[in-house]
């Protein structure tokens, strides 16, 4: 039987290991210093926590588990009640199923405040570096098993929380040396647009229907949206904006004209200029753009959304999301709890980062072991080992070959592992205190001591 | 309604992450310098990948994940065949679920392995540091969703490689100063007894049933035997076994008498014996303890088997476990893989380290954030971001409070958070350029240029 795995996973071997934790790195390194605390939650949630918080197309992305071991007579129900129905109905049965999988980091957060909110401090800034999982069709920068790398802070509606997320974003990815664009936009816009037309109610199918301008294009989405039952008219009205051009200055005008006096129109304006106007100065990396198209499907956005893609290459999904949430705890019970975060996609930034040929050099090696020990046999290994504990006490990496093999089978294995160096001791070693150290990329042989080998491996 | 999160799952606050932080970070440390090699899995495999590896015992506890979308034919299908089954076939039918969540992280590697053999090289040395899900029932320090931390060597039969291995174990426990009892035995032995007793077939029933002596005691084991139709001498033979007691040494001799000719036995003993000898001499801080009744679950293991527990305090279930695999690999195809491997179980060493107070001062603070910078408003709050923008690039984890709130309601937030010191910067000091800096624990405050600053932040 030959193995595999299941479609949209993927093993990491060491090398892809090595960059990834390049990246994860960098991340929590500027998370810290921007005093986001680290927290974890189970990848395990109850259904019920996961669920009417993405969006019907979300909800239907979310991997349930198979309740284990169920009581002889939940069985019967089941097998009458439930699966004499529809095979839904049975699907939805919570005797069958009510864990699932985490879909993200941002609801599992909200249900962590909620839970804990009596030993927190607020504001509240985490940070949350964990895999998610989404049943979705694998594809370039798709996968169905990702990291996220959360950081968000709740309790404070200050703009200047979204302010020091854009530089957090603007240091990471500087420091990554990864080109990119935020673009942004505010979910106060998107509201307005949707009272002008007379559908506020239909405020989630319009920001579905403008967030695919980019995939399906202005015919799309205006089909999409007399699908969900707007009229001419007012879809005349969206349209100007699906492609208004310019700088972030220009762009901001023509959205006044267009929100005219509409009250959260405004205010969505007045935060936009207010984190343009803060934000530029700043950014020493980052090119800053507002786009009006950008609304992200998720259902629990009431603010400024954020969404990084990379500047160069061919890679075009977005490799950052986030935005400003007010009431996501609310839905579990806690209210006034305005919230806002970021989410590195960093499988998408690791992709993204291997197309420019971005990661350092240092990294480029295979292996941290420092230096091989040949084995000549049982005596000679016994040896090694005590010399092999020093080394290793002294904070060098090191290994000693454990089979008796041909002397060149040893070499090959350091050579394969880019292994630097490899120390041969045999009998004569062994008297003299003196080994053989070969540098296998330059070829070069020295007769070390203990002491003159440390150095060595210390420089 | 009241958030919860599923029986057996827990989350982590920031003070508990920097605990389990602390020993992940002192096991891979130790990983690296012993020459293994990271690598990571999906947490999803194949069910066919997982059942039949751990028992049927085992297999009970494997969560598995339901289909997500199925076809309406295949619907009709399973309405149709499965369901009108009984449930225990729906439950087992590939149309309703045919991926899980990995259960431990051994036999994933040995999928690993014989996926990408052509890239590795062998014997290859890997570490692997991620969670693992079981459907038991959760007890003190039995968890649903818990971490395993690997290190495995597979393609050399080589006992170095044990005593390296037992080596990483005393290093690691060693530097996180927990008290340890490394128990460990020898598979060989118990396939001897197995023969001896003509119950060749039986060794599973009989190691698993010897394993449980500690919790059932000799009559219970007895009674499993034969209620696993064992004979009355058979298990007159055995008992002897069950309480040998002495050093090392003398249970050896024991052993010696009980296996006399028996050729696996004896190489049992061979090994045991090598492995007395070479690790003792070796041994900075465990103690080292053969127990005839260590048997483990797991079926795979074929040589050495290792079991950790703590030396002190009142937790009783094992931290550590290991042992020897000749042929793990062989059940996906590619044979002559022997394999050994040890399993750190951060989740319980984490409780003793609680239990017994192990971790250090230094990690008891709550907070990274070393200076909270008070806003007294927008004026001022923009000044602080150019200051603070400044400590972070010199690596100084710092904060703006983000709303304009009383000044006592900000420094209670510091002072909550446990940072250590407050920065107040009104127009004053941003005329002056020198700030006011409070130290909470003593109170001293100190009026300070921001070279000044830095140099304190860096001491």
């Amino acid at each position: 039987m030959k193995p595999s795995i299941p479609r949209g996973t993927r093993d990491f071997g060491a090398y892809d290991m090595r960059k990834r934790n390049y990246i994860f790195s960098i991340i929590r390194k500027n998370f810290e210093l921007f005093g986001y605390e680290p927290i974890e939650t189970p990848a395990i949630e109850n259904i019920s926590t996961l669920t009417g918080k993405y969006g019907e197309e979300g909800d239907q992305l979310i991997f349930k588990i198979l309740n284990s071991r169920l009581h002889e007579n939940q069985k019967k129900e089941l097998l009458t009640k439930e699966f004499a129905k529809t095979l839904q109905t049975a699907y939805n049965s919570p005797e069958l199923t009510n864990k699932a999988l985490r879909y993200d980091l941002t609801v599992p957060f909200a249900r962590y405040v909620v839970m804990h909110h009596h030993q927190l401090t607020f504001p509240f800034k985490r940070y949350q570096i964990q895999p998610v999982w989404r049943a979705d069709n694998p594809q370039r920068g798709r996968y169905r098993e990702f990291y996220q790398c959360d950081a968000d802070v709740i309790g404070s509606n200050s703009l200047l929380n979204e302010l020091d997320l854009i530089t957090l974003i603007d240091t990471c990815f500087k420091e990554l040396n990864v080109p990119v664009v935020l673009k942004f936009n505010n979910r106060k816009i998107l509201t307005a647009l949707a009272e002008m037309v007379q559908h506020p109610d239909k405020i989630v199918d319009i920001t579905v229907a403008i967030d695919k301008l980019d995939k399906i294009g202005k015919e799309g989405v205006n089909a999409e949206l007399s699908a969900n039952g707007i009229d001419e008219t007012a879809i005349a009205k969206l349209e100007p904006l699906l492609d208004f051009k310019g700088s972030n200055a220009e762009k901001v005008q023509i959205l006044k004209n267009v929100v005219g006096t509409n009250e959260i129109g405004l205010k969505g304006i007045e935060e936009i200029e207010y984190l343009l106007n803060a934000a530029t100065t700043r950014l020493k990396h980052l090119t800053l753009e507002l786009d009006i198209t950008l609304a992200r499907g998720l259902n629990y956005y009431t603010g400024t959304i954020f969404e990084c893609k990379a500047n160069a290459g061919t890679f075009t999904p977005s490799i950052l999301g986030g935005g400003r949430y007010d009431n996501l705890t609310g839905v579990f019970g806690l209210n006034d709890m305005s919230g806002v975060g970021i989410s590195f996609g960093i499988d998408r930034i690791f992709d993204v980062m291997n197309e420019l040929d971005l990661f350092p050099a240092s990294i480029q090696a295979q292996s941290t072991t420092q230096i091989l020990f040949i084995n000549f046999g049982q005596h000679e290994a016994t040896y090694c080992l005590t010399i092999i504990a020093q080394l290793r006490s002294e904070g060098i990496a090191c290994e000693l070959y454990p089979d008796q093999k041909k002397i060149p089978k040893q070499f090959e294995y350091a050579d394969k592992k880019k292994i630097p160096l490899v120390c041969s001791i045999g009998s004569q070693e062994m008297e003299s205190g003196v080994f053989t150290v070969k540098e296998l990329q330059t070829g070069l042989q020295e007769k070390l001591s203990l002491a003159q080998l440390l150095q060595k491996l210390k420089r």
